[in-house]
């Protein structure tokens, strides 16, 4: 099972409210029958095609022989049921052969793909991705040259910005672009861990190159962006002459092995050609539309391999005997399915209570994206930006831990390849690294994203917390969790805002000294948000449903809500005085003394 | 390199006082130049003979072709160095061939084989452990016909308990054993996650066989200890004809995967011969014996794992310029080395403080073996029974905490094989859930461990840390940290009161449901008062302390110690919470609800 479908249809129609988006004249051609018909889809395509490689793909990882790279031909098969489908450019518009759907139902969808196998998704959503910042600020020959392919599935996508000596500090990239009289460049430079950078699914593959025009400045503001295609492309639209762009040899990762990692080396024999994306100078503002994207793509990754992992455990669980209840003495009786012991009931509900959260929170963005997008609301840009960091990191920390309680629930076969949650395990601990570490997305946050337009993004936030915090209170089984948020929520805006004023004051490094322990904070409690959000809307649409079925479902939301705020948000004070006190144990660590 | 010499130094020589141990009688022939030079052997072989070949060992796993198991040539070499140096047999006595080596030193030892090359000493392990309980309860034929074989390294050992249907609800176990005539016993059964149940690396194979005879009861006391070889010895101590123990097939885990893991079908034949050990039913408590010392071996092997990432980690950070302080606003100055980054130091701060507060809490327990068999120590003994759950899991989780911050302080060089940290965190993921999962462990502490003797060992073990304290109290710097501890140590005696308290009252299901969240509290407790004592004795030494170099390494030491304390004490106060509340959320979450 790739989701809970009854969560899924809870979270997109009741919390998230899908139906409402159609109103807005971007979408107004949709009802929930087409969002079902192209998730129902999305659903068939990611069981049939999808998730029967999933293990295949990482036993059987791609293989470079100094010439070409070769996969598993199944990657290739489902890239083409993938884009057959339209899925690739399901988000664009009519006129460009789209289907004009909303970011929250792309969402919904895409992760279905993520839990069926993350690896072969991989290339999917990094073509949709390049092609969306080509959309946006590529130039019309760039669009009519580029797109077509990478939308009907002929072209794949990739981001290239690490370079082996630079890592995530982009100001510092040495790819070098030197304009040529056609107004082309040549780029010269290695890049490092680009996945898809190579493979044998598509015909051509448009690299976006983040690179340094001559002349330019030191530091980000002289970064420009660059399509670097491997095969040049003929004005006709055919593939003209191989790019020099060279696959220098493949990453062995430890997890997501069916996506290549790759080291590329562009311009080795001087002949890479490059064609600068908008304005120079602009390259790092162009690609991180695409970051943030990516972003939230990876969040949403980490949730849904979180949740295949909890769906996976949970079906063990309930057919698995062993043991008794510590309270039964003799071996008498017959054992009990695992599912029954508290301890695998605690793994079972904090895994849950991770990976349906971490998805509230994915979908929540992407809902963000739409009231951005379609109906130019500047006040759901604003906190998207600001929550961002934490949409990123925190399915990325927490659908990890999900997967290693999901290993636990197994207990030995949880440890082996003939089980398939350690592979989720494996495949999740890239999460936390890719698209910017944890400790940079902290730094984002706590370092800038807060105080963006004077703290207005975190008032905003604060302004529908409040909003379901009261809407709970109606509810008499809520309140004493509601009690218990506003405590936390109390600690965490007081120390926000002292630190807040530390920065103020100038302390700089260190206030941002302990950036990542308030990015966990700050995620626990947009989360146990999100959960009060499930729990209000199930206790208002208990009533109403009919099934025992249903109303079993909306008892596990309350639950789970409940579990999350009494066990997770413990540590929201301590974690509080060590930021307010601005702890400083760790920095004044000196080398010498490890 | 496999640990910091320093610390193993310090810990060895200054806190646990290992010469003292020269002091009784059974390890009078000792002094510390022996022990180095025990250590100093066993170092040079793991590095020359363990190390080389980790990776190729998880790169090329056993192979069954159907007939036989096939390992990598370097796995038996290794074996026969170990053996060779007499490190199989090195604690048993004089008389016997062995050493008579504390329980200290072997540990010592032991740990750099673990941190070497977990999978290849796992071989190591299991034999010295099975012929421990064969020389300790098997007859003086059963020790003449086994012990030469395993302690000269021509034999290995196993333990072969888990059943597939059973799992780790061992009085359930179905392995029948028949007696026979001659006084022997024809054995049935199928045993799973068999380590070590089938190579190419010895000429015979010991299994020490759980099953119960004929007749016996159901449930633990029905469970008889077996004898099971592979081969069969004659009287001349040769090998005679091929026992009916088959391997039915390999298990192939996420890491550790050089030792393998097996399915053994024994007596599929109806002719697997097996040997009794000491009476029948007694099987589970002379299974315990090794056991409790494999538990101990798993938490060493847990801190090694994680010891090893740590330092690997520590040297990529030294050694890897990326990026600026967040004040910093220009690219013009050159890139810091990672290591100054607060960020970087806290992932390694906290590595620190986990693996050696593990590797410490280890040898602590190895001192309290030879306190036990040396000195005859009772209350020694009841501590180490007390202590065993938290040295089996505290490493365990922790050491693999460690191994995720490695990985995290690479970043995506963490995430690759061509980088050792992965297979780190692959490796420790199983020390979790082999012998005994957290769970398992939990119960047994909490339901039954804390309250032994009148609940004299939690006792012995609070008069242990106070007399930290007071030590403490006597060093300015280490005031506030006991202060802190105090307090935590209060919520920690209230909390087990409390627990006993519901325990007596009848309320066992209810009080045990959270055993795994008082597991985890009273780990960091006691670690806690392990980093204290380690803070305590570097403050000591300190002004004796020659070196620049010795003096960074004590200041290390009570910077970790800070840490410990400040960070991961914060969540005793909400962790005691839940456990005095007997909260139940977790277990009144039902099946239907999921």
């Amino acid at each position: 099972m790739l989701v809970n479908q009854k969560d899924l249809n809870f979270l997109l129609y009741q919390v998230f409210n899908a139906n409402e988006l159609t109103e807005l004249p971007h979408y107004q051609e949709h009802d929930q029958t087409t969002f079902d018909e192209v998730i129902k889809t999305a659903h068939r395509i990611a069981e049939d095609y999808f998730a029967p490689h999933n293990r295949k793909a990482d036993e059987r990882e791609p293989q470079f022989n100094g010439e070409t790279v070769s996969t598993i031909p199944e990657v290739k098969e489902a890239y083409k049921h993938y884009a057959d489908a339209g899925l690739l450019n399901a988000r664009q518009e009519y006129q460009d052969g789209g289907m004009q759907l909303p970011a929250l139902v792309h969402a919904a969808y895409s992760g279905l793909f993520a839990s069926a196998n993350p690896s072969t998704a991989g290339y999917t959503f990094l073509t949709s991705a390049a092609a969306n910042v080509i959309h946006a600020f590529g130039s019309e020959e760039q669009k009519s040259r580029f797109l077509p392919g990478m939308w009907d599935g002929r072209f794949a996508g990739t981001m290239a910005l690490t370079e082996p000596d630079v890592g995530s500090s982009l100001g510092d990239l040495a790819t070098k672009a030197t304009k040529q009289s056609d107004g082309t460049y040549k780029l010269k430079g290695q890049k490092m861990f680009i996945s898809g950078g190579d493979q044998d699914i598509t015909e051509n593959i448009v690299h976006l190159v983040l690179a340094r025009a001559e002349g330019a400045p030191q530091g980000v503001k002289g970064i420009s962006l660059f399509i670097a295609p491997k095969f040049l492309i003929n004005e006709n639209g055919e593939l003209g002459e191989r790019n020099d762009v060279q696959l220098a040899g493949l990453l062995h990762k430890m997890g997501y092995r069916g996506t290549t990692s790759t080291v590329l080396n562009f311009g080795e024999q001087g002949k890479c050609t490059g064609y600068l994306i908008g304005e120079e100078g602009k390259g790092l503002s162009y690609m991180f539309k695409m970051m943030n994207e990516a972003r939230i793509g990876v969040g949403l990754g980490a949730a849904m391999i979180g949740y295949r992992g909890y769906l996976e455990s949970l079906e063990y669980a309930k057919n698995r005997p062993q043991g008794r209840h510590p309270s039964t003495k003799s071996n008498d009786s017959k054992p009990i399915n695992i599912i029954e012991h508290a301890d695998v009931k605690r793994m079972l509900l904090a895994q849950k209570s991770y990976v349906e959260g971490s998805l509230a929170l994915c979908l929540f963005a992407s809902r963000l994206v739409d009231e951005q997008e379609a109906a130019n609301n500047e006040d759901s840009a604003l906190l998207l930006d600001l929550l961002t960091p934490v949409v990123k990191s925190f399915p990325s920390s927490y659908g990890l831990k999900a997967n290693e309680l999901a290993i636990q629930v197994l207990g030995g076969s949880g440890y082996i390849r003939e089980y398939p949650v350690e592979q989720c395990y494996r495949d999740n601990r890239l999460n936390p690294i890719h698209e910017g570490t944890h400790g940079i997305q902290s730094l984002d946050l706590l370092g800038r994203k807060l105080w963006m337009k004077g703290g207005k993004g975190l008032q905003l936030l604060l302004t529908r917390v409040n909003k379901t915090l009261k809407n709970c209170q109606t509810h008499d089984a809520l309140k004493p969790l509601v009690d218990s948020y506003r405590n936390k929520l109390d600690i965490f805006s007081k120390t926000t805002m002292q630190l807040g004023q530390s920065l103020q004051a100038g302390k700089v490094d260190e206030t941002l000294a302990n950036s990542a322990l308030y990015l966990d904070m700050m995620g626990k409690m947009v989360v146990a948000w999100l959960w009060l959000e499930m729990a209000n809307k199930a206790q208002e649409v208990f009533e109403e449903s009919a099934s025992e079925d249903d109303k079993n479902f909306l008892t596990g939301k309350l639950q789970a809500c409940k579990y999350f705020i009494e066990w997770e948000l413990g540590e929201v004070h301590s974690q509080s005085t060590l930021l307010t006190e601005l702890n400083s144990t760790c920095a004044d660590m000196e080398e010498a003394w490890f």
